[in-house]
């Protein structure tokens, strides 16, 4: 699905969204509904599929841990902590056997690391590419929740790690979704916007953007990429799974610093800044750029 | 995926099971996990594969209206009401247009009907089958929650509708959950087991029977079947979505009184009983007849 695509049918739901009873649905990294006791409910689903999140040689271990941390990063990225999962498998038979073994040993895997707990599933059989879909509950205190859509103008933009080369680099199947990290940013730091970067940079900030009813600008060359990844790479490649947030330029001095204490082993790097409506700075030059070496 | 494969792996995730919190997952028709103010969340994830569950040229919208029942079902079996719904699509780029709105349709139409809301969703693409995943959570109150094992040696066996012939008189693609006689039966019956229909009562009711530590005994010629359908069919087709629930025989005059006041358009039959463990009669001659007729 190409991304202008998904925008559109995004908007589109919207709309049915308001209909419901949700705080933050279709559009953020998780729906959220009211839940007892100041928590809300946080609900994801999220699927691989087949030859375009893994190739079919790859290990079904890996495949599980990918699925399941995919949606873990999601609840991360509202601040919350993911809880039950639900596993749809929609295999070829061959694939029914030692594979759907393997599969589950990742998934079981990521919920012991993660704290969550495989509570039910199902299994369907296909000739063509397997899917597996990982449906997920988490839990946050309301006043923790971080929406994609809180920014202001003026807040700084931050992202952990480093970007790009994901796929190269087998990242894409070995990540660690940036739970502890996220959660530590709920508790202590509350980022007016979050999201995890899995569809890349370029596609993804002009979301929170979007979102947030803001524009932005960036430094290109402030963007922290993967060794050996080009600019392009680091902005386009996607499957991340870095958190992108934004503070206001109040608290960026207090963050850095706690950061540093807290995760030294992990880079966090600001890149620019929420804007006015209408803004979108940083990455003009990269689009020259990108449509020039593909000409 | 065959049942004997899909029960082999429901026997092992079992043990998995046991180390989360859930109160009932794997094997029931919901996972269900505890929640605040003597509730339960109930969650279910249940998949539609193109070439299994529907044509390549169903209706977009009986295709999302079959897609929704069947969680929606699943989630009345438990005696519980739907809430929130997660829609994960994987689709050949051809159908990321109106195949999808109309898909979309369909599952709005049962979010009116049965009282449930789309919250979040996903979009994905394949070059083989579509794939369409509901991921749903439904609410219970903890006393009028019905498991699947429940069920006691003497418990009548109760169906309601007719079996068989789903696919060829188009039943799969519109049949209507049996959720208000569903809640119904939990707030004024309180069967001891209950599960809804969608393998076929041959399946079915052993896993049914399985869970109660119980055998069963039924009268093939007491099953009702859907017009033009035979024994074997009502048996064997699965897609019913009918309910098949226990009671005490203490409970089953007053059942069919109220059922008939209550619910006067829809047939409720008493095939059986539930019996001591390892007693399995009445598909017996079904079997035999079965392999006679295919050999």
């Amino acid at each position: 699905m190409n991304n202008r695509r998904e925008d559109a049918i995004v908007a589109r739901l919207r709309a049915a969204l308001r209909r419901g009873r949700a705080v933050a649905g279709i559009g953020d990294d998780c729906a959220a509904v009211e839940s007892p006791r100041g928590k809300l409910l946080l609900l994801k689903t999220d699927c691989v599929v087949e030859k375009r999140h893994f190739r079919a040689d790859a290990s079904a271990t890996a495949v599980g841990w990918k699925a399941a941390c995919r949606a873990v990063s999601d609840i991360a990225a509202c601040g919350g902590e993911p809880q039950h999962a639900l596993i749809t498998c929609v295999l070829r038979d061959k694939q029914a056997g030692r594979w759907l073994d393997g599969l589950y040993r990742g998934i079981e895997k990521a919920g012991r690391e993660f704290g969550f707990h495989v509570v039910g599933g199902e299994l369907a059989r296909t000739d063509g590419p397997a899917v597996v879909n990982v449906a997920m509950t988490g839990t946050v205190a309301r006043r923790e929740f971080i929406p994609r859509g809180g920014g202001r103008v003026g807040d700084l933009l931050f992202v952990t790690g480093t970007l790009g080369g994901s796929l190269r680099s087998g990242w894409h199947l070995r990540f660690r979704p940036r739970l502890a990290e996220a959660r530590w940013l709920a508790e202590t730091i509350r980022p007016s916007a979050m999201m995890d970067l899995s569809d890349g940079l370029a596609a993804d900030l002009p979301r929170l953007a979007a979102a947030s009813g803001t524009g932005f600008v960036i430094e290109p060359e402030a963007i922290p990429r993967r060794r050996g990844a080009s600019l392009r790479a680091a902005l386009a490649d996607g499957e991340d799974f870095e958190l992108l947030f934004a503070v206001s330029a109040a608290k960026a001095a207090r963050l850095q610093r706690a950061w540093r204490r807290r995760f030294p082993a992990l880079r966090l790097t600001c890149i620019g800044t929420l804007a006015k409506r209408g803004v979108a700075r940083g990455f003009g030059a990269v689009h020259g750029y990108d449509h020039f070496s593909d000409s």
